[in-house]
C-alpha cells in the first residue's frame, strides 16, 4: 500500500485528450468574476428575465407524480418532443415527433452527432470563426477541422464548394442565425446555396439554431432543412429563450441518422433528466412562455441598441463591427496593427473586459477581431462599461499593437 | 429542391456507430410493457419508494432563486460536491471536493473516461458478465474489450494479472459491490489484489458504484480506491438512493486525469443540470436522506427474500443461483443444455419475463444464464410472479434446451 510498491508508470492518458484545450473564454471569465467588472466577454443570458416564478410552478406540477424521478427513454419526454415539431411546423418546418431526440443541452448534440457521424481523421467543414465548444467536441472526435472563410459578413460561398470538392467532408457545422461570436446570419440566397452544395456534393449540414427566437429586428428566415430536408440535421435548445440551467436541448434527425444518434444517447447519458424535460414541457405548453420571451426579446434590443450607440466612442477610431438582427452578439474588429488579445489586459485594468476572437479560428486566426455581449447588463450598465473601454485604449500600459 | 435533384449520395454513418447495438434489454422491456406481465427484467428502482415530497420540496426551496437557472461551472455544484466528499470519507475514503466532478448520471461518467483515457484500439479489462451500458460506450470509443471470468462467484484474479500483463490494458472496469448483471461483490482480499494488480502492471481501475448504499446483510466493504488512490477512478450515483430522474452521478477524479476528464465533461454537455444539482444537493443536507434511504433497503430486502424463498420451486431443477447481500439483481443458471434466450418466449407467454444472461458478455456467452430483478414489485406479486415461471417451464410451446 505505500507508494514504494508502485512499479509500473500510470497509463497515459488519451492522445484525442491532449488535442483539445480548455476554453480560453472559461479561463477568461474567472478573472473578470471581480464585482466591479463590467464584463462583456460572457455569454450568459441574463438572469433577471429567466421566469423564475413560472418555471418554479411548472417543477411543482410535474413533481405531483413519482414518475418524473423514474427512468426514461434516450428519445425524450413525449410531450416535449410533440410541443417542439408543433414550433418547427408553425415556423414552417412540418416536424414529426419521432424525428426529435432530447439531448442534455444542445452541446451534448454535437457529441451525439460526431460519434453518430465521424470516425477519428474525418474531415468537417465549420465556419471560420465558429462556436468554441463546438471546436472542442471535434477535436475531441479526432476530426479534421477545416474552416470556410467568410469575405466581409458574408460565408464565401465559392469557397464552401471547393472546399467541399476537395475535402468530401462529413458534414458541415453552421450556426446560420446570429451566429456565437460574430452575430452573423446566412440570408435566404445563402442558405438555398448552401443546401445546394451539401445534395450536390454529399455532405450533411448541421444547423446549430440557439439563437433563431432571439430575433429584434428584421424578417424571420426558413431553416437549411427547408431546403435539403434529407441532408440537414437541425439543433435547438431552450437555453437562451427559458433557461441554460435545464439543459434542455435536441437534434431534429434525419430517417438514416435516428438509430446511430439514439444509441450515441443511450451511451452518452441513457437520458436527459426526467424531471427538467417534464417541467420543461409543462412550462412550454403553460401558456407562460411566449410572452416570458417577448420580455427576454424587449430588454436585449434595447441592450443590443445602448451597445451600438456607445460603440463609436468605445472602440479606437478606425474600427468596425456589424449590427445584428438578433442573438447575443456583435463582432467588431480593431484597426489595422492593433491585436485583440495582448490589449484585453489594459481593458480589465479598467474593469471591463471582452473575449478576444482569435480563440475561435479552427485556422489562422484574426488577431483584430473580439466579440462582445450585450445581453447581461442594462443599457445604463452597458454605457458605462463602454465608456471604460473608450478610455482603456489611451491609458498608459495600453496596447495599440 | 426536388429529388431528382440529389447528385450525390449521404455519407455513411461513422463505422463506430455501426460496432454498437441498441440494447438487447431495452428492445426486450418494449416487450413486456403490457401491465399483466410481471417482469423480472427491467433495472428500475421501485417509483413508489422515492420520497417524493421531499424531493419536491427541495426543488421548491431551491428555485426560489434564479442562479439555479442560470448556466454552472463544468465540474458541478459545490455543496453537492462537499456532501458527497463528506459522504466518502465517512465511508472511510478521504476526498477532496475538488477532485469531485458531478456528471449527467454515470453513465455519462464512463464515457467522460473513454474520452480522457481512452485512443480507438486501446484495450480494457472488464468484468465477464459486465454492465451492459458500459460494454456499449467502450464500443462506441472504439476500445478492444476483453473480458476477464469469473471462477464461480469470483473473478479469476490469476487471469486478471496475466491478461493484464499480456495486453497492458488502460483499465479494468469493475462493479464492485452487488454487481450487475450477477449481483456478485468483490470481497476484501479480492480489492486488495485487484489493487495490486493495478499498481504492479500499471493500469487504472475504474470502479462503480451504484449499488454500494444498496447493502440488506453482510458487512461494508472499502472502496477499491483504499488500497491504490493513484490508481482507481471511483464512480458514484444518486440513482439508486434517490431517484434516477434527475441524473445525478460523480467522477472520484485522481489528480493526474482532472484536466482532462474536466475537457471531456465541458465537451460533452458544459455541464450537469443546475436545477437537479441544487435540489441534489439540498435534499442531501436536508436530513431527510438517510430515513428514506432506510425505507428503500427495507423493502428491497424484503423482496429479496421472497425471490430467493420463491426461486426453489421457480426454477428447473438442476439450477443455481446466488443469494447477493444486496443491490437489485439475483443471477441464475438454468440446467446443463438449456438456454435462457431460446425459454423467455415461453416465460413471456405466462406473463412473467427475465433477462437472459448473453447480452451482459464482452466474449463468449453463458447461454445458461439469467438475470432476475427483485426491486420492482412487492413480496407477494414477486410470489405471483416466479409461480408463473416455475409453470412456464413445462409448459407446451416451452424450450428445454
Amino acid at each position: 500500500m505505500t507508494m514504494t510498491e508502485t512499479r509500473t508508470a500510470l497509463p497515459e492518458r488519451s492522445r484525442r485528450a491532449g488535442s483539445a484545450k480548455t476554453s480560453p473564454v472559461r479561463d477568461l471569465l474567472a478573472l473578470t468574476e471581480r464585482p466591479e467588472v463590467i464584463s462583456f466577454a460572457g455569454g450568459l443570458p441574463a438572469a433577471e428575465l429567466f421566469d423564475l416564478d413560472g418555471i418554479r410552478s411548472s417543477y411543482d406540477e410535474v413533481l405531483q407524480s413519482p414518475t418524473v424521478l423514474q427512468y426514461s427513454t434516450s428519445e425524450g419526454n413525449p410531450l416535449l418532443r410533440e410541443e417542439i415539431a408543433r414550433q418547427y411546423a408553425a415556423a414552417g418546418l412540418p416536424t414529426d415527433p419521432a424525428s426529435l431526440l432530447v439531448t442534455t443541452g444542445s452541446q451534448q448534440a454535437l457529441g451525439l452527432l460526431s460519434t453518430a457521424l465521424l470516425d477519428p481523421g474525418d474531415t468537417i467543414l465549420v465556419e471560420e470563426p465558429c462556436y468554441l465548444a463546438a471546436l472542442q467536441t471535434f477535436a475531441l472526435a479526432g476530426a479534421r477541422v477545416i474552416g470556410v472563410p467568410y469575405l466581409g459578413d458574408h460565408l464565401d460561398l465559392d469557397a464552401l464548394e471547393s472546399l467541399a470538392r476537395e475535402h468530401s467532408p462529413k458534414f458541415l457545422y453552421t450556426v446560420p442565425t446570429f451566429q456565437n461570436p460574430t452575430g452573423r446570419t446566412h440570408g435566404i440566397e445563402a442558405r438555398k446555396r448552401m443546401a445546394n452544395a451539401a445534395r450536390r456534393h454529399g455532405f450533411r449540414i448541421i444547423e446549430d439554431e440557439p439563437y433563431r427566437q432571439l430575433r429584434y429586428s428584421g424578417d424571420e428566415l426558413p431553416s437549411i432543412a427547408t431546403f435539403a430536408p434529407e441532408h440537414v440535421l437541425s439543433l435547438g435548445s431552450l437555453s437562451k429563450v427559458i433557461a441554460p440551467g435545464l439543459r434542455i436541448g435536441w437534434i431534429r434527425m434525419t430517417a438514416d441518422v435516428r438509430d446511430a444518434v439514439t444509441i450515441a444517447k443511450q451511451a452518452a447519458d441513457l437520458h436527459t433528466s426526467t424531471i427538467d424535460q417534464a417541467a420543461a414541457a409543462h412550462y412550454l405548453t403553460s401558456g407562460r412562455a411566449p410572452s416570458a420571451l417577448e420580455r427576454i426579446r424587449t430588454a436585449y434590443s434595447d441592450r443590443r441598441d445602448a451597445m451600438l450607440a456607445a460603440l463609436p466612442s468605445a472602440l479606437p477610431s478606425g474600427s468596425t463591427w456589424n449590427r445584428p438582427d438578433g442573438g447575443m452578439f456583435v463582432w467588431a474588429r480593431l484597426p489595422e496593427g492593433m491585436d485583440a488579445s495582448a490589449a484585453l489586459p489594459g481593458a480589465i485594468a479598467h474593469d471591463v473586459a471582452y473575449v478576444p476572437g482569435a480563440p475561435f479560428f479552427a485556422g489562422a486566426a484574426d488577431e483584430r477581431a473580439l466579440r462582445l455581449s450585450f445581453t447581461t447588463y442594462s443599457p445604463d450598465r452597458i454605457r458605462t462599461g463602454l465608456s471604460r473601454l473608450g478610455a482603456a485604449w489611451d491609458a498608459p500600459g495600453s496596447v495599440k499593437g
